[in-house]
């Protein structure tokens, strides 16, 4: 046990030893493992995007034993999925990389301006797959935020009961919400505040721009003259709205994009204190053998 | 126990000794404590307004275990949040303030003119964490107010059967009320009342302008005679509202203001009766020691 | 026990010893006991009105114990009021008057055509105040109706297996009706017998007017020539409509109105075969020694 | 919150905030509160010996309000008793000092030489009545033990989820027995084990003797040559056998004694590195002010 | 994961992930994780013999975090311990090292010819503990057997669903056995048997002698010729008697014994194919230097 990973689980003072050991064997597991960053695999894409979008640019990726073995072989310190993922590759891994459950599915057939999350798999279910977290995504600025909020809570407090861990996916979204706004830096610090407050141990927000949409939030962050304007400033910034840094807040850079800007993402998040990247389709959408080296350079940047 | 303290107890005649006792622990902690009345830090702006609007004019306040602290440093009363901010800080600050957990929260990205505050902790949280009461948020003149009615009455019931006081944030809002009309005298009042009759043991309320909102109530106050000038009427009336002063009434200022203001509003809540001061932004956006020296002459006021 | 008491409780053949048991409190209490009429206490309109509107009238309405004591000094055979008023005396007046919890409320701060009445309190709640009975709004012809059939269906369920007795107040209103439709003969008919239906002990109607509002009502009225002319016929019609005379229906006169007017009234429904008065703003609006003589000359009527 | 108690508040690493609270008022209560040492009222006589042997001694003792006020007076961090002591007063005494409810009672009409002590109060009373903490007598030794282990088992669990501490009284006695071996080091030591074992947060077990009843143990402290000469020496012992001194430990001297010995009792209690005296035949079956000069004389000494 | 591990869970074909991963934990911690070996540190002894018999040879052993400490140093597989052991030091060595809760215990104070572990932590206390497995000893030739049986059916019942493995002692005790009978290559083999139809994951048992205790069984022993005359042999029949090798059998030593004779057993183990070694007495009563060497002979046998 590493003194910084130490640090970090005396954060999570009201837990139980169960939350802080699955927490531990997320943050000791892998190539990372020990150095308090992480380096998550979600494949939640089949379901929120459909198989095609996600799977056809690499087609061992419908195969869910093939994410299991991606994340075992680049050393993430975690792999996420919903449901149906995990049963059909648990008990082939059992032991082999850190699980977490998503616990909640969206489905990209429905237009709707206001989405909502909805639960796709129990805490039981997350027990029965030997996880060590469920995950959980809220749309903040949906007009159904509050449905989620509800749920989340519910769930947080069944899971930290039984020692899971609760991950928290905060996805600003909604007919409140200008496109720009959803990345908007108020808005992502806003999310993570908002994670936190419902008791997530572990957050993930989308890497913020510069933007920022609320006029109320525009005035304090220039009488106050929050610095912003490198994303490095910006990862600062949301750590910093996460409980002045005592909670993890990792990152997802969302749609597939250039190498060479993944790996200007990853100094950014960790010149400013970021926890770790949480990446898939720029990892399951390229070759196993291409997204290990991909993921191996991110983790090295990292360590 | 001071004969003050001993006389509010009396007015919960119906309640166990339970709640009783949590009531006196609030009562009796801190610098006020015996004189009956009350001055509470409440820290959910974070969820409720966004990190940055929240905490960036004084960053410490980013940390959880600022608050706590700050709680402790100026003598609150006790001290009220939402999930993820006591999460973070009850072990470490065991015994050192009474709790309030926040047990429903809304957040400002979504714009909405009949308001809910949805659910984001339970009744089992605030045992597990060691709090002497649940607070909850509701929005009398929203459409959504019957929900929030219908939660805390179930919560209500919950928490004063495991001996836990229930505070009750009365705060018009709504599709059915111009801006005037939210800080209404008459509506102020009949906020009021409704927590009390929710069954509230200590209710907070905004307060009041001159401002007669409703058509029929205006009516009676000019029949009646009600006087409502001055600050110190307002409180009055309030306090009657609320079973004839049978209630503990407590009032927040809102967003930040003059220091002189604040006096001149402890004062008027001092001589119209009231019980005393929840009071966040005006505390904790500014640096702890003058925060720590704003809440102390505050305190002598009431003394 | 009085025959005529004894005959009363014969009609509510299926219910169990509790229930008979607690509508023989009521029946068997004060000036009226044993008579089989009854003048019941009402004081929700707190929550329904606001304070002020309330209780500026004569101020020492704002406080709870007042009320209790006015129906004990008056003589009247039950108290009915929302939770907290009754959670602030009903130690106090333990065994003194009996008590009918309200268990949902309506706000009035709320523009809403098709108004719902929401649960505030609950079966538990009238136990551990030992209250006889539960009481309960419904709105007939209320687009929301359905929502309150269907909760005072639960509750009234649960009540009668716990031995307390189940009063409905049927109080026509929504955006199906006009005006004078809410106390419309036919309407106020259908409500007595709706609140039959859903298993009510004790049914509360305001006294209705000779309007007719339905077209296919008016058909029958002149057909079967039902007399609706003077009140006292149809008072009579409505206990007709609540099976016949086998159930307790008592009436309201709704707002504050001169006394001679409640007189006529109240001979009017002892003519028709009513049980009773409730009566709430034009006993608590006035001092209390003129609402002790008022009631009591009214209980003479009934006498 | 001194470092003393701080540092004893640490060794419940595996508990929920709520239950550091509890610990922490207890602790923080009275005379000697923030030494980190304790003094306990108990008064379960009543039940365990009968009321004449227990209150006929100093008669004001049979009134339940009696003994909270001594517990008051004398400046003790806890009052313990059995449920209807506790439902007798603690309405009246609501916040004054710490409770704790013993869940379970043996009474002495029956001669039974395997007793068992049988669950006589709830968890649930013990929030309702505000109190910090379950008791519960476990009787090593007796052939009934394990039921008893059982029930602790199932009450500590529920009661520490709900935030509450968890004190047991471990009384070896049983046909197993020896009448000298009730209080015997080598059990003694055995039953503070088995106490913290079973999960208690504060064990109370009876001052030891320098008999060893068991062959096993006796080659044990010969061989190794555990010093057990004098009472210091016996408390050390049984407050190493407690995890090494991670669990509090307090001791009952039993039968009404002299005060010079209780005194020197004390002294060995303080000088082994004891934590206080549970102490309930001595004080309460002299008068009030002789109770509150020996209890302070005893507070003196573990100052 | 080692093709033997894999092997290993493999034969665990009925149960969930959750119940493998926690298998594989255990299986790849430490020294011999990965070899399909084991040594677990149990330290039941202090409520199983009392604490002198158990610690006083090493004192350090008094302190609950000692054996956590020594468990890890040392490189076992996982340590396994009574409630209030574990409840003491889980959150401080939180991920350090796989626990199992020990969910019954048995106290040597009564002198009970037929012997019954009773429950002393639940399912619940070892999922928010952070436990790979439950623990949960048998006593087959008990007349109280059967009510263990029934009871670990119905706890591991609930373990597997969520997911926690199932680890039972079987050890034949009682009136209806001769001393030499408790540890007969018969009875252990069918205390293995037992264990195994019970539904356990690991089987623990004591080192048999060659020794036969019932008549019926010795015929066939005879008939058959079972080889049982070395200690490797009679473990390879015991190993078989837990479904033909199917099923993780370890085995302990019982009381303290010569270095030397432990390596024989260890070797005796290896050879006969049995699993490892469960050694208390023998590790934590000497000093932790001496122990962690003698812990690391044992593992280089089974390496």
């Amino acid at each position: 046990m590493t003194p910084r990973v130490r640090e970090i689980l005396s954060w999570y003072e009201s837990d139980n030893p169960g939350v802080k050991t699955n927490l531990a064997r997320m943050l000791n597991h892998g190539t990372l493992g020990g150095s308090g960053r992480m380096v998550i695999l979600p494949v939640d894409q089949g379901f929120e995007h459909g198989p095609a979008r996600s799977f056809a640019p690499n087609p061992p990726g419908y195969d869910p034993h093939y994410h299991f073995q991606l994340a075992i072989d680049a050393g993430c310190n975690a792999y996420a999925a919903p449901l149906g993922f995990l049963e059909a590759g648990a008990a082939s891994h059992a032991g082999e990389v850190p699980l977490i459950l998503k616990l909640n599915s969206h489905e990209s057939l429905l237009s709707d301006r206001d989405p909502i999350s909805v639960q796709t798999a129990s805490v039981g279910d997350a027990l029965r797959l030997g996880c060590c977290a469920i995950g959980y995504t809220v749309y903040p600025g949906s007009s159904l935020a509050g449905e989620m909020y509800e749920q989340i809570r519910d769930l947080a407090e069944e899971a930290k009961a039984a020692g899971l861990a609760v991950v928290i996916w905060s996805y600003p979204r909604g007919s409140s919400l200008s496109k720009d706004g959803e990345t908007a830096i108020d808005v992502a610090a806003y999310a993570a505040q908002i994670a936190a407050q419902l008791g997530a141990h572990v957050i993930k927000v989308k890497l913020p721009t510069a933007h920022i949409e609320q006029d109320a939030a525009r005035k304090v962050y220039e009488k106050e003259k929050i610095p912003v304007g490198t994303l490095a400033e910006r990862v600062r910034h949301v750590v910093q709205s996460a409980f002045g840094g005592r909670r993890i807040v990792i990152f997802s850079g969302g749609a597939k994009t250039g190498d060479d800007e993944l790996f200007e993402q990853a100094k950014a998040i960790r010149d400013g204190g970021g926890f770790g990247s949480i990446m898939g389709r720029n990892a399951f959408q390229r070759s196993k053998a291409d997204a290990v080296k991909l993921l191996g350079r991110i983790m090295e940047i990292y360590r």
